[in-house]
């Protein structure tokens, strides 16, 4: 388990101008203000970053202006979530090209896809760059769940497989993948509301979209963790719980952008169909924002 | 109830050549033979058509090598399944310049989608078009499944959505629907084991891939049930449905194109991720195609 | 396929007087009214008659008292849904002594049975009684899902296995039972709301508790699709449609039972925890049947 | 949150002679060899004990047998899964009279029930007797999910309802109660491969069949855990994660049994349609439980 990534990655979302275009300035300054608050990697063009939504030209753009902003301070993982296996390897060359230190590739269906089909899928993006690969697993937003033992099975068999995020929210299987792999692959918690569990479970870090809005208590609950203080762990990770459970009801993309909008931070909408957050919901995010600042 | 989709509405699959590109000859061909056969429409760049797969130029070529080859024998109806609102409309004005008939909209997800967002999805793409749009829903491919009562509601509130296409596969959805809407809004069945009980549960049209392996069986079907002969109707039905569950538990692109193969007829492999059907079931596919012709 | 049960097989609730003793008197009268009215079968002890719930007494007297009120004018059915083989055994053997035509069996869990338990749970029932047994599959209340292609094999291994209740409301189920047994073995629609389908399908008959409050629909739907009258069946089946929508959301003895007691007739309340049907509801139900007799 | 009951709560199996009644004396030395290992409480009569398996004298020998074997030791609370209202009152106040220190009611389906129909369950059994009861959620088993929500409101509105335990195996579920109950209501974990992070996350006890098979690795893990000794209760935790896993992949009642035979303990096999364990996952759990000894 050689890897640079652990601890807080941060997942920032890709700010959009008023005609729909991204905003590349915007995109710097999230950057540079979880890498300023600390946390431990920086990872656009996630989930939360709309990669899905974007056409090849914007998601240059964004990769290259995360990158950059990022120079180097911490490492950078890439997204990839790519219909097609050619598009998927032409966004990790260019990812490769500009610098990034891994590429996290999740498997997206329209129709099924057989085990084969993924496995070669990731064979074929390995062969196509030198980075390391982080397997993402999220079947909520991909139509596509691996099994911990399938997962297990690419580790071994697709060598720059080397880091696996589970986002199903279903710590069994951390614990599953972590037998299979006797301990030797590290794995990422992307579920939010599970990142105590899965920190405690022995999670090399945790994917997460909070530090847009909120770096200070992730970085502590993972600080908690690794210093062995419970009691400070459990109480620092309910303190943060109903931000967690807020963006992950929501959707990222919509729940963070009028989060940093009740900061003073415009970061546009999400693209749609993706629509603002409405008013009342608008309400509680303001109410759990500001509980955090008391 | 004035639409002119009704009957046997034929899918072709969008051929590639051994480059990838898109074979636009064979395109014309199939599109060719399933007119001949009898069918009453042509739909392409359906799910079967591999239409999420495609970029904007290869789907434009798809679009209007399609229309140009149906040259009005029959009507067409093109599907459009994009992540984003302006793409969906972008496809749908471009049908529309090509003079399709209508277009089938899938809202498709990467993030869940509220009821908000796909009533003003439909709402826009029902904007910028003229055309007559026949809704989709396939949870099972988009991600986003939508209840007879929510579609009830889009078609009434978004006027160009005129036509229903159903593939959950529940046909209780299809009797609610036809309540809810007391019979005034076609419906289609997009799911292919369900064809029998959907037309005989009043459906307008069966939507299927099946014809381009074998029109006639479908023909028959809807045939002997338009005719009310029942019993015909049963035998006709049990006689195609081994290939019908084949090509669904496959999925359509997959198990089309390898049928095309086997009937001398090379429309390439699907794109990858998906792969070419293997030996054994191919093997399976040809004795359902075999029993088929005695 | 040698079986007396065809067409409407009707389910009796089980009545109930107010100390919650069974109502043996209303019971002999509702199968009788339902005998007068034309149905095929009796099928006490059913879902419908709350079997689950009665201690082996209460089994008893209601399974005589039914017994005794048919009165051999048409075939019984009796239902018997035990988490044990021997309590089961102990039923069928009841059964059998008081001149049951047939058995239904539900495999009911508490802990998820396998196969090779589900396929012994049969076989001794069918060598402990020399009636045929009607296989009864309805994971909704059993917590229990036998594939098609597992009860094709029960029906070949256990030869007294010689009718099928399919209660799932997936008509493919049907189609493929029908395909696996060559058309041998008879099913039955369990799911109300499906019944126009499945007897198009095929189906031999239609278990179904509506004929307690109206068994004139359900017998012209049979009659109709029997006489191969597509047209009439779909527009009687229409009238009747949202009563089973009612009765299948609503669950079987507490929407039944509140409707014979807008009719005038009182079965009782269903058995705690179930509880008698409240007032909104019942509202909407009154609004149905009045419906019906318009 | 006033409760003796904390740590590990051990479930005994209920053991059959070969003739298929309740042996008893081997109970007895089940209870005995738990209590003797350091076990926090005994919970008779739980999914472990084929609770819902037994007839009422049955169910009532092993309540007393129980109660008697742990002679006020440690607390006892029985569990009682009954699809009546009145039986579950039957059975609670047996429980009582005999010196239980709770009951534990899981509310069975066979119709589902509806929240106010669970509610007025929970209610009536709060007003027949005097005891406290652990509401118990496990849909897998008993047909009914309960939100963390209803939940909390259940223990609003029943005094008597002063404690909860999960089997759902959702570990956001725990927080979320603990959350909405501000954590005045202590929670226990029943999903067993849960329990490392359930304990992390401040539950209450750990009710478990394990300590049947092992009861020093469970009373460990808990230890570990109260202690703050995180790396030491991963690593306990990963030692018998194998064996939690198969006993809930098995079935508690058929691998406890198995496992005890394996230890040279008769408990009798599980009641049919339950079957003893076969030999290639007897083989499993050989391996299984040889690996702890070392």
């Amino acid at each position: 388990m050689t890897t640079p990534f652990k601890g807080i990655i941060a997942y920032p979302v890709t700010p959009f101008q008023a005609d729909g275009s991204i905003d590349a300035a915007m995109l710097t300054r999230l950057v540079d203000r979880m890498i300023d608050a600390g946390v431990h990697a920086i990872a656009p063009l996630g989930s939360t970053g709309e990669s899905a939504y974007l056409d090849d030209d914007e998601w240059r753009l964004a990769a290259e202006t995360s990158i950059a902003a990022v120079a180097r301070r911490v490492p950078t993982v890439v997204g990839i979530s790519e219909l097609t296996t050619q598009g998927a390897i032409r966004r990790a060359r260019f990812a490769e090209r500009l610098g990034a230190d891994a590429v996290m590739v999740l498997p997206v269906s329209y129709w099924k896809l057989t085990e084969a089909e993924i496995m070669a899928h990731y064979r074929a993006i390995g062969d196509a760059v030198g980075l390391p690969i982080m397997l993402y697993n999220n079947p909520a937003t991909s139509g596509i769940d691996m099994s911990p033992e399938f997962i297990a099975r690419i580790c071994r068999e697709v060598p720059s497989v080397t880091m696996v995020k589970e986002s199903t929210g279903d710590l069994q299987r951390m614990h599953r993948l972590d037998q299979l792999t006797e301990g030797r692959v590290p794995f990422y918690n992307g579920s939010n509301p599970l990142a105590f569990a899965a920190l405690n479970a022995g999670a090399a870090g945790w994917c997460t979209a909070a530090p847009n809005l909120n770096a200070a208590l992730p970085l502590a609950l993972y600080e908690a963790i690794t210093a062995g203080d419970l009691a400070r762990a459990r109480a620092v990770f309910r303190r943060q719980l109903p931000l967690l459970q807020f963006i992950v009801k929501i959707g990222l993309p919509t729940s963070v952008k009028a989060g940093l909008r009740l900061q003073g931070i415009d970061a546009g909408d999400p693209r749609l169909p993706l629509r603002r957050l409405g008013a009342e919901h608008e309400a509680t995010l303001a109410a759990i924002l500001a509980a955090l600042e008391e």
